[in-house]
């Protein structure tokens, strides 16, 4: 364990950038890395003497504006080892990871875009983690800081078999359910667009619910699932995703407009309802990951009061990993999914691990 | 991430010892460390030139048989960095971890002794891995390969508070009450005396099922975690464990006098049942840390059906995590928390890490 410094750079300290920031200043001092380059939106930071930075100097930045391949050359020209945190969900700093990646400069991230995309994407990230030179790291890329990414890791590198993968992904998608559709039935009266509208009220939605009810979050994080368990998805728009925005509503203009006209779309939801109530059972917005068989799903699913998903309680994920080693029973994460802190804490526990391969 | 090479020490190829190694040649070549010394009981195998040795050489070995101080030694002169995994339970080996750590010899482990046992024992373990020479990783020692330890270590490094940790920690005890007193009522008309020999002959319990019902086992994980989380616990008789042998059986001989005599509790037994049941309750046998009071218990508890121990099924581990950022939904780990493979895939996983730390 040779020490050499350690530099750090962040693009995005927004809601979840924020809270990385409080974690990382809670870090002893020794174990904190130099910060020589930070951005939001159209405003960056640095000096071309790597000297170090405060990001709360950002505001006031009159530093010229670098282009992603310019921060790749900066940062590759650093007196030390370089990690990229990248708080955004932007596509434009996914797509520069491998550029980033074989540069020396080792890449956190909660970015669920870079892991989803195209697998030409994929393939370009984990080749030049393959080469040797730095590191890439995402446990937040999927129920942000609850150990699932590192868990199927350790399942897949110590050679478990994984069959299945089945959960509820989505924080939103599961508080929706679990008062549309309680377990014990108490308070489930409420109609469908009553519930979403309680919902994105609450903040507990996208401004717009359309990006929460269309699957796309949930098929993202799947396919970076299947990835990791070898299965070779070309990206979310190559398995079955049931939308939950109905046909007619998809040509909706505003979020406001679609909401007024989500009542239309009451009595199919509570057919399903009644039709799983009929079974005994529940519905809920299920991904799937079927590894024997190569298939990937997400939709609406009649699960079991009495299985785990049933179980689950307000916007909590739950995540179930059906291997050989753990037989009929499988190992289950479950916890909160979504949210500044706990994002944050998948990027930093991940930064850790970073600096501490980086000795 | 500059490149040395590893060499691995094995003390212990009983049950997990051989699913470890069968686990270790599953590994790419190029990962694999080069196995310079193995031992069990009293058969080792080594050679002074460090050459690669086979495990499968073991019992036709002739080395002389070297004290835990002259393994060290042997083991600190080796041309590279040197891992020990210990698939033992065994208290001496424990107590040289220090020894080993200060030699700059890391160290792997599913061996809770080396964690439950006293404080100094504990501290002599972390100052030597503070001072930089080595590492050790543990997450078997509790839950065996379920992400326990990793999962708390990363909630009190990236500053997040833990208040509280509970839940199933004993396979073999989540068995017999999940038989003995079934959420869904269902066959759990068997008396208490009944279920453990059903166990017992099933081989779900030791050999001897005193070993699993003093609680020592589930008293020694939470011991674990309670200094994970922060607090001085002296070890597992540093607080209340409640034994489930009955204070007139303490003395019974053998274990098959125990197992007759048994039926003398099941009244005992049968009333806690009961007593749960008029509440709508379940009883479980439950390792609790309060870690903002202080304190841990193990013991007999009275949980709600809905809850998520009370979901708890065969012979399945359950640890919730309450924290500020999870707030009242605790994060959930669930699975086996026993049994070879399991257990050697903690410590599998863990070797990879410290490997991938040594590059």
């Amino acid at each position: 364990m040779s020490s050499s410094k350690a530099y750090l750079a962040i693009i995005g300290v927004g809601g979840v950038g924020q809270c990385f920031l409080r974690q990382l200043s809670s870090l002893p001092s020794s174990q904190r890395p130099s910060l020589i380059f930070v951005s939001r939106s159209s405003k960056q930071l640095y000096n071309s003497s790597y000297a170090p930075v405060s990001a709360s100097d950002l505001q006031s930045s009159s530093s010229d504006i670098l282009s992603l391949p310019q921060i790749a050359d900066y940062l590759s020209s650093a007196p030390g080892k370089v990690v990229l945190v990248d708080n955004t969900s932007n596509q434009d700093v996914a797509d520069s990871y491998p550029s980033f990646l074989s540069q020396g400069i080792s890449v956190v991230t909660p970015n669920k875009k870079a892991f989803s995309s195209t697998l030409e994407l994929w393939d370009g990230i984990f080749d030049a983690v393959g080469a040797g030179k730095a590191m890439v790291y995402h446990e937040s890329s999927v129920g942000a800081g609850l150990p699932v990414i590192s868990t199927l890791n350790d399942l897949v590198k110590t050679g478990d078999k994984v069959k299945k993968i089945e959960g509820v992904f989505s924080g939103t998608m599961s508080f929706l359910f679990n008062s549309f559709a309680p377990a014990d039935g108490a308070g489930g009266g409420a109609k469908w667009s009553e519930i979403v509208a309680q919902a994105k009220d609450a903040g507990y939605t996208e401004p717009d619910p359309r990006d929460d009810l269309n699957g796309m979050d949930v098929a993202r994080k799947c396919t970076i699932l299947a990835r990791l368990a070898g299965l070779r998805v070309k990206g979310p728009s190559d398995f079955s995703v049931q939308s939950l925005i109905p046909k007619e509503l998809e040509g909706a203009g505003s979020a406001e407009e679609f909401m007024q006209r989500l009542p239309e779309f009451d009595a199919e939801m509570e057919g399903y309802k009644e039709k799983a109530a009929k079974e005994g059972k529940l519905v809920r917005y299920v991904g799937k990951i079927d590894v024997e068989a190569g298939t990937v799903s997400v939709g609406l699913e009649m699960v079991e009061k009495s299985g785990p998903i049933g179980g689950l309680k307000g916007s909590d994920n739950l995540i179930c990993f059906y291997t050989e080693r753990y037989g009929s029973n499988p190992l289950v994460v479950q916890g909160a999914g979504a949210g500044g802190e706990v994002t944050a804490m998948g990027v930093t526990a991940d930064l850790i691990r970073v600096l501490e391969r980086m000795r």
